[in-house]
């Protein structure tokens, strides 16, 4: 249970939204082992190779997660981070688009990974995330999430991957 | 030892730089350990309470450590990110400015942290950091690098807080 390190924040970024503050979860340490031990047990780790986080959230719990069980952390990251080659894939936001890019060496052919975000909202995010590791020749296994935003039916984009939250709103 | 994972990528982000491409050592399970084991060897944790990272690849460094060893987690995000009430702090580039910010509540007051980030290059935005870490009361007790590029002369920005680097150019 994290329900209790989730500060709900009224009118961020906008009016009428309730933002999920994921900071007291991170700044106490039984709040983020839980969120750790949570992410770990979601999913079996011997059904995954490497971990894949999302920047810049992502990246907190993925390369926790990832550190944790002994396995390797590879970094989905916004336009223009990465220096080595890349794969990019744009997707579509409520006003305009966004585009997010991974190493085309990141994950060998056939590599099962494990995908790692704070929020699963819309699901824009995380389809191109699976759009992008499947390009690279990998084989996204899950999705886990800290938390999901369920009135927003953001697992309908996922297709058939499995998709696993800490705590549901 | 971890010169064995970085890339060089040469003319990035632009002519003549070559870049640490720190991908290799976080999708390599070895890797990423040494790192976090050399930064959890690099300053005694009974001496500081909390690990604060900048993003967003200090949140990659920063929350494994803070796994590793029982602590908190605190980001220290761009401008707008936080969603909570904020201190700022404003650096300059080497073109233009750029801003950080931390929540006013992140630390209690007194709270010894020790500060991680990935590359000390000129060290502005660490300095920034430590002001912002002093702006709500704690006490930065050390910083933390993966790689540091010496010829930049960052620590001279750092002040008296003990600066310690895993790899050093």
């Amino acid at each position: 249970m994290i329900e209790q390190y989730i500060r709900d924040v009224h009118d961020f970024p906008k009016d009428g939204i309730v933002f999920k503050d994921i900071t007291p979860l991170l700044q106490d340490p039984e709040g983020l082992n839980r969120s750790i031990l949570g992410l770990a047990e979601a999913v079996d780790p011997d059904s995954y190779d490497v971990v894949c986080g999302i920047e810049s959230r992502g990246f907190i719990f993925g390369t926790a997660l990832a550190h944790h069980l002994g396995k390797g952390f590879i970094p989905i990251r916004k336009p223009g981070k990465l220096p080595w080659k890349t794969a990019s894939e744009t997707y579509e936001l409520e006003y305009g688009t966004d585009t997010i890019e991974i190493h085309v060496d990141a994950v060998e052919s056939g590599g099962r990974v494990l995908m790692v975000d704070d929020l699963l909202a819309t699901g824009g995010t995380m389809e191109a995330g699976l759009k992008l590791v499947r390009r690279i020749g990998a084989v996204p296994v899950a999705c886990c999430f800290v938390i999901e935003l369920s009135f927003l039916n953001g697992r309908k984009l996922l297709g058939d991957v499995p998709a696993h939250s800490l705590m549901t709103v």
